[in-house]
C-alpha cells in the first residue's frame, strides 16, 4: 500500500487534532513534527515520531517527508507554503493563507510553477450536516437556489490581542461563512453589501472591529445569500445553514449534546449545542484529512485548492470594504 | 354589558373572517354591513344582520353604528377612513391605509383631529406564537436585543394583476414583516438596505416588480434585522421569527398541519405547515379583533394605530428607493 | 337546507362545548335546553334558546326537537338514551353509556328495536392527530401493523369522591384508550393483562382504584398494544400515540402551548403540551359534532355507535379482573 | 503512569472495536491477541501486536498480560472466564456470561473466589443517551420514577441459525432491555409478563422463537416499566428511552445520521436514526472500554458486574417462562 510520509507543523491546538487524525490513518506515516515550543515537540515524541525540530526548513528537508501538514500562525503560512511548494511537497495549510490579497497571489503562483497540489483547511465542507445540505442541493432537491441563510455564532469572543491581529471579524470568522455561500451552492458571488455593530464588548470596537455583523452576498445570477454572526452567542456554538429554492428548501440544524428532554412543571427542557468547533468539527476535521490524504494519494483533485482561499479574501475585503463604505461592493472592485 | 355597535365595509375572503369574529363575540351588536357585490350582502343577510347597503355613506349614516370597521380594497381605505373618522365613528381599518405617503399622513391629521380611534389591520402581532416571542424578549430572556431574523414566504404568487397595483412586493408583503421588525423588538428602523431579484416568474419583473427579496434593517442603535421574502414557497407559507440577544435567543416555528411522524425505509416524513394566511392567522384574526373591542370599550390605547400604518410604510418606501438605488437608504430620506 | 332540530340535555363543563358547536353550525337549529341547574338554563337563555327545562322528558317531548344530544352525568345516560330512542329521537351521547354491562345490553337493544340512530361521544377519534395517524395506517403507511403505543396522562387527578363513582381509573380514564386501540388498527382486542398501582395519592388507594397502569392488549391476530396511564404528569396532558408495523412507524405527538423555543446558558426550552382536554380535543368535540350531524342528515352510517361504547367497557372490565387476579384476561370470559 | 498490559480474545465484529478503543488509549499495551482464524490474528498483526495465539490458554499465559478482554463466541465465555479469573486476570467480558443460569452461578462464584475483577459487556449502559437520563433520573429530576419505557428494535431479525443457539429474543435481544430498566431506575424487577408473536418471519416461529415483544416488568415497589421489541424495522435501529415520574418526565431520543430537513410539496422529510448498534452505540462501546480501564487502574468498583449479567439472566428466563404460560412470573421463581 502506497503511503504518504507527514511531516507536520504547528502542534497547537488544531495541530494536535490533525495530528490524532494523521496517526489514526493506515495510508500516512507521520515522519517528523516541527514546533518552537518544547513541549509541543514532546507530545509529538511521545507518539513515537522520530524527528522533532524547531525548524521548517529541517521540516520540509527531512528526507522521508514528501507531505507537509501546516498548522502554525496566520503569519508564517504563506512563507511556510511557499517553501513546502519549492521544495516540491503535497500542502495541507490551515486558512487563510495570508491577509494579503497580494501575498496570497504571490503564493498561489509559486505553488502553481511548482506543480505541487495545495489544499486549504475550510473545515466546515467537510462537517456531514453541511455535506449533506450540499449533495441534496446538488441533486437538485431544492431546485434552483434562490436564498442561502447562514447562521455562524461563537459561544465567546477571542482575546482583543488575537482580533488585532486576526484581520478582523470578516477575515478571521465570516471567512468560513464566505466559503461556505460559495461551496454550498457552487457559485460566485458578484457583489457584498456588510453592515456590523459592536454589540458585545466595546472593547472589540477600540480595537477597531465589530462583534456583530449580517453580511448580505449576491451571486452573480441575483440568487441572494445572507449571513449572521455575532462574537457571543449565550448558549454556545450556533452553526446553521438553509437553502431556499424554486422547489422546496433544506435545512442543518446545529448539532446538541444529546437527545434528551425533560419535561416538568416549568417547560421541556433539552441540551444546548455543542459546545464550539473542535466539539462540532470534530468529524469534519477527520474526513478533511482523510479525504486530503485520499486524493493526495489518488490523484484526484483536491476539494478546496488555493483559489477556493483567494476567493474567500476577496469577499472579506469587500466585506470590509462595505462596512466602511456603507455600500453595496462588487466583488470586481477587489482586484488582484 | 356595553356593546359596540358595528359595521362593517367589505365582505370578501378577510372581510368574512372578521365578520364572522365580530358575531362570535358578546360584546359586539353588527348592525349594518356595505359591500358593493350581492351576493356579499347576501352572505351578511344569511347571518341576520338586517341593514345591509352598497354605499359606505349610507354605513356610517345608520343610526346605531359607532364603530366601523373597513375591509373594502386598498384604494377605498383612505377615503372611507376620512368619513368615518369626521362621522366620529370607531375604526379599524384593514392595513395599508394608502399606498401615497401625502395621503397617509394627511388621513392620520384628519383623524387626529376628529378624536377617534384607529386601529390597522396588522393581524401578525396578535399571533400566539408572534406575541409569545414578544412577550419573552420584552420580559428580558434574551437580554439586549441584537439580530432579528424574519422569514416570510408566501405559498404562490398573486396574480400579475394584482402586482400592479398592490406596491410591489415591499408594500404588499413585506410591509407585515416592516411591522414585526418594528414590534417585535419595540425600536424603530433608521436604516434600509434592500435587494431583490426576479427568480420565480419572469411576468413579475416585467411588471416592474421583482419575487425573491431580502432586506436589511438597522435599528438606531445599531441592532440589526433581517428580512428574506418569496412569492412562492413550494411547500407552503413560511412564517418564522428569531431573536438573538446578550442573554440568548428566542425562536417561533411554523405552525405545522399535524404533528404526525412516518418512518420508513425512505426516511421520516412529516406534515408540512398551515397552508397559507387563512389557516396560519386564523387565531391571530380572533386575537386582533377582540383586543379592539376590549380597547374601545375600555378606553385603553389601541394595540396599532395610524402612526405604525404610516411607519411601516415609510420603511417600505425606503426599501423601494433602497432596491432602485442599490444603496443603503436612511429612513430620515423619506420626508412627509 | 334541511336542518336537525337539537335538544341539548345537560349543560356542563362538556354540555357548553357540544352547545357552542351545535350553534355555530348552520345546519343546526337548537331549539331546547334541558339542565337541573337555575344558571345552567340561563346560559342556554343569553345563547337565545326557547324552551328550557328541567325534564328530560318534557325535552325530548318537544314538538319541534328531532335529535337530542346528552351531556347528562353518567347515571343519567341509560334513561336518558332509553327514553330518547322510545320517542324515536337521534341521540349523541357522552360515554360511557353506562358503567353496568347488563345495563349497556339492555339499552342497545331498546335502541336496535326503536330505529334510531345513536353515536357514542369518543371524541378522539375526530382529534385531528389521531385521524390522521388513522388515516396514514388505513392507507397502508406502516404496512401490517405489529404494534400499537398509546400514553394517556391527565395533568391531575379528579377528586376521590369522584373516583369512587366513576367505576375507577380503567373505566372513566382507560376507557378512551381502549377505544382507540380498536379504532386505530381497525382490529378487535382478544385478551387484556393490567397492571397498576398507587403511586401518586394514597386516598386513591384507600378508595379501591389505582393511579397509575400498563395495560397490555393482545388482538386476535396476535398484534400487541400498550397503555400507559398516569393520573398526574407534571408536566400537563400527555396525549401521544404510535402505530408500528411491517412497513414502518407512524407517530402522533403531543399538541404544545406554542412552538416557542428559548436558547440560553442553561439550556433549551419550549412550552409545555396544551394543558387538559378542552384544549386538546377542542378541535376533535368540533369534528366530532360535525361528523354527529352530517351522518344523520345524509343518512350514512355513524362514526363511533353504541357497539363501540359495549366493547370498551369489555374490555375495562377485562382490565379490572386481570388486575385482581393479575392474570391475562380473555375477552370472551366477559360474557354478556 | 500505570497501564494495563491487555490480551484479547476473539476479533470479530466486537472484538475488533474493543480493540481499537483499546489501542487508541494511552492507559493500555495490547500485548497479545488470540483467534481461531488467521485472518483474525493478521489484523493484530497489522495493528503491531506481537504476540498472536489461536489458545485462550497461551494467551492467558502470556507473561505481560494482566487483563483479558473477551469477545470470543458467547459458548466460550463462561471457561474463558472462569480460566482468566483463577489465572488471576482482570477481565473484560462482552456480554451474556452463559445461557445456563447454573453454569453463570458456578463461573461467579469461581470469579468471588479468585477476587479478580469482572466486568460484563452492557454497552448501552454507556451510550451518552442513556447515561444522561440515568444521571437526571438519579439527580430527582423526574422525582419518584412510576413508569420505564423502552423502546428496542433492530433494523432487520439475524439469520435463523443465529436464532436456534441464541437463547431466543429474550436472552440475545431483551436482554440490553432488561438491564437498562434495572440500570435507568436503580432497582430491582419483581415480576415479568411477557407476550410475544410471530408477525415478521414464519422461520423463526419454526425455531421456536418470536419476533415481536411486549414484557411488562414490575419492580419490587410497583413502579412498572414497558419493554416493546422487533426483530425488524423498516426504518433501521430503533432505541428510544423514557423515565416518567412524579415530578416530569425525560426522554431520550434515537440518533440519526445527520439533522436534515428537506420540505418539499410532500411534506417534510429528515433522515433515518443510525442503522445500528455499531453506529449506534460507537461512543457507548469507547466509553465503556474507557471505564473498565480506569476502574480497573483506580481500583474503583467496576460499574458492570458479573451480579448484572447474573440478574439480566434471570429476568430473560422468567421473561421465557411467562410467555410459555402466559402469566405473569415473579422473579423469584427462578430460583438458583
Amino acid at each position: 500500500m502506497k503511503k504518504l510520509n507527514v511531516g507536520i507543523a504547528g502542534l497547537g491546538r488544531i495541530g494536535k487534532i490533525h495530528l490524532a487524525n494523521l496517526m489514526n490513518t493506515s495510508q500516512v506515516n507521520v515522519v517528523a513534527a516541527m514546533d518552537p515550543m518544547e513541549d509541543c515537540l514532546q507530545h509529538a515524541k511521545d507518539l513515537q515520531i522520530n524527528f522533532t525540530t524547531i525548524s521548517f526548513e529541517e521540516l520540509i528537508n527531512h528526507v522521508e517527508v514528501d507531505t507537509v501538514v501546516i498548522c502554525s500562525p496566520t503569519n508564517t503560512h504563506a512563507d511556510y507554503v511557499e517553501m513546502a511548494a519549492k521544495a516540491g511537497k503535497n500542502i495541507f495549510c490551515e486558512k487563510p493563507l495570508d491577509l494579503s490579497l497580494e501575498r496570497v497571489v504571490e503564493v498561489l503562483k509559486v505553488v502553481k510553477q511548482s506543480g505541487t497540489k495545495l489544499m486549504l483547511g475550510f473545515n466546515r465542507r467537510f462537517d456531514p450536516e453541511f455535506k449533506k445540505v450540499r449533495d441534496l442541493v446538488k441533486e437538485g432537491n431544492v431546485g434552483d437556489p434562490h436564498l442561502v441563510k447562514i447562521t455562524s455564532r461563537d459561544p465567546g469572543a477571542p482575546p482583543v490581542s488575537y482580533i488585532k491581529t486576526s484581520g478582523g471579524l470578516f477575515l478571521d470568522m465570516t471567512i468560513h461563512d464566505f466559503d461556505m455561500a460559495r461551496f454550498i451552492v457552487g457559485k460566485e458571488i458578484a457583489e457584498v453589501f456588510a453592515k456590523g455593530a459592536v454589540l458585545i464588548d466595546r472593547a472589540i470596537g477600540d480595537a477597531g472591529d465589530i462583534d456583530t455583523a449580517v453580511v448580505l452576498l449576491t451571486y452573480g445570477d441575483g440568487t441572494m445569500a445572507v449571513i449572521d454572526n455575532s462574537r457571543e452567542a449565550a448558549y454556545g456554538y450556533d452553526q446553521r445553514l438553509e437553502v431556499f429554492g424554486s422547489k422546496g428548501m433544506v435545512q442543518a440544524e446545529n448539532r446538541f449534546n444529546d437527545s434528551h428532554r425533560v419535561y416538568n412543571r416549568q417547560g421541556v427542557h433539552s441540551s444546548l449545542p455543542l459546545h464550539f468547533f473542535l466539539e462540532r468539527y470534530e468529524a469534519a476535521y477527520r474526513n478533511e484529512m482523510n479525504e486530503f490524504i485520499s486524493c493526495v494519494l489518488s490523484g484526484e483533485p483536491l476539494p478546496v485548492d488555493g483559489e477556493d482561499g483567494l476567493q474567500s479574501l476577496v469577499i472579506g475585503l469587500a466585506a470590509i470594504r462595505s462596512l466602511k463604505e456603507n455600500r453595496p461592493v462588487k466583488i470586481s472592485e477587489i482586484s488582484y
